[in-house]
């Protein structure tokens, strides 16, 4: 059996769909845990994962990096989403050429105590700014989110998230990781 | 002596001209420390001076809080002018008609480790967003933001901005502490 601590609902969903897939077993600890602020998702998982401090758990944190706003919202992007929202990226957005973005998922999984051994991995899906809100499915920025060589945005077509998703390469390395050495 | 770590040397400035009215000497201690995410600057500083752990050793963290945006940037606020900048913050006010918003300044004090004794000083100041950007002093958000009863952003006026910002507010309340407690 292996955790995922996770406040959010959706995520564990989608990872343990992939766990099933991998034939492992997944629970979720829905308590919150403390993020540092920090430049990049890699050092604000280590440091989570480290103060939580158990074995054969994982967390994830992800997200939107834009490259016309220098990566706004990026590691900040819950907190972005749940003030100014799709909306306010749009509004951000409007006018601009360049809509380029990408979606990161960065996982910590801590298989050891001791000695600390901590496995991270990371997945990314590129992709561009849509012009309006698309979809209902999903969550957080997946209606402004089309992935590259789709039209569609992640919350018009979650079947499509599901396949190609910055979560989905993350949560599948971790997988693939696990079947090996414990499968 | 006291001292105020801070990676801004403006932030320093400021103090240190309120501290010298009061009496006070004040060092600056340059080196950066971590934050975590949260919704509250007390939240952010409370953890932060905990983790420094050094006596005599004051911390401050300061936001906008832009009501049409709840709350945004907040506690963010110093990534978010990295990113998108005045610019991006006038283009989410475009056309909003309620531009009220503060800044909150928080100030930390470690005045004993054992036992362990902290205090908080908060600072406020009441105003609205620009329409555009006006003025060269100061720094982040000061060129966009004009306090409650005057016309003018921080930017254009220094002497203003030492007079009526929350910064101004937080120090000063904790000199008059230090002066009471120390002078």
């Amino acid at each position: 059996m292996f955790y995922f601590q996770t406040t959010n609902p959706h995520k564990f969903q989608e990872a343990k769909i992939i766990f099933e897939k991998y034939g492992l077993k997944l629970e979720r600890i829905p308590n919150k845990y403390k993020e540092i602020q920090a430049e990049s998702l890699e050092d604000v998982v280590i440091e989570a994962i480290r103060e939580i401090g158990k074995e054969r758990v994982f967390i994830e944190d992800a997200g939107l990096f834009i490259d016309s706003l220098n990566g706004f919202p990026g590691v900040y992007s819950s907190y972005v989403e749940k003030t100014i929202g799709n909306e306010g990226i749009l509004k951000l957005m409007k006018d601009v050429k360049n809509r380029n973005a990408k979606f990161i998922s960065v996982v910590a999984f801590l298989e050891s105590l001791s000695p600390l051994k901590i496995k991270i991995f990371r997945g990314e899906v590129k992709g561009t700014i849509s012009i309006e809100k698309k979809g209902k499915e999903g969550f957080g920025f997946d209606p402004i989110f089309i992935p590259l060589g789709y039209n569609k945005t992640f919350a018009e077509d979650i079947n499509l998230k599901m396949k190609v998703s910055h979560r989905k390469k993350s949560i599948e390395k971790l997988a693939r990781y696990l079947e090996e050495a414990y499968g």
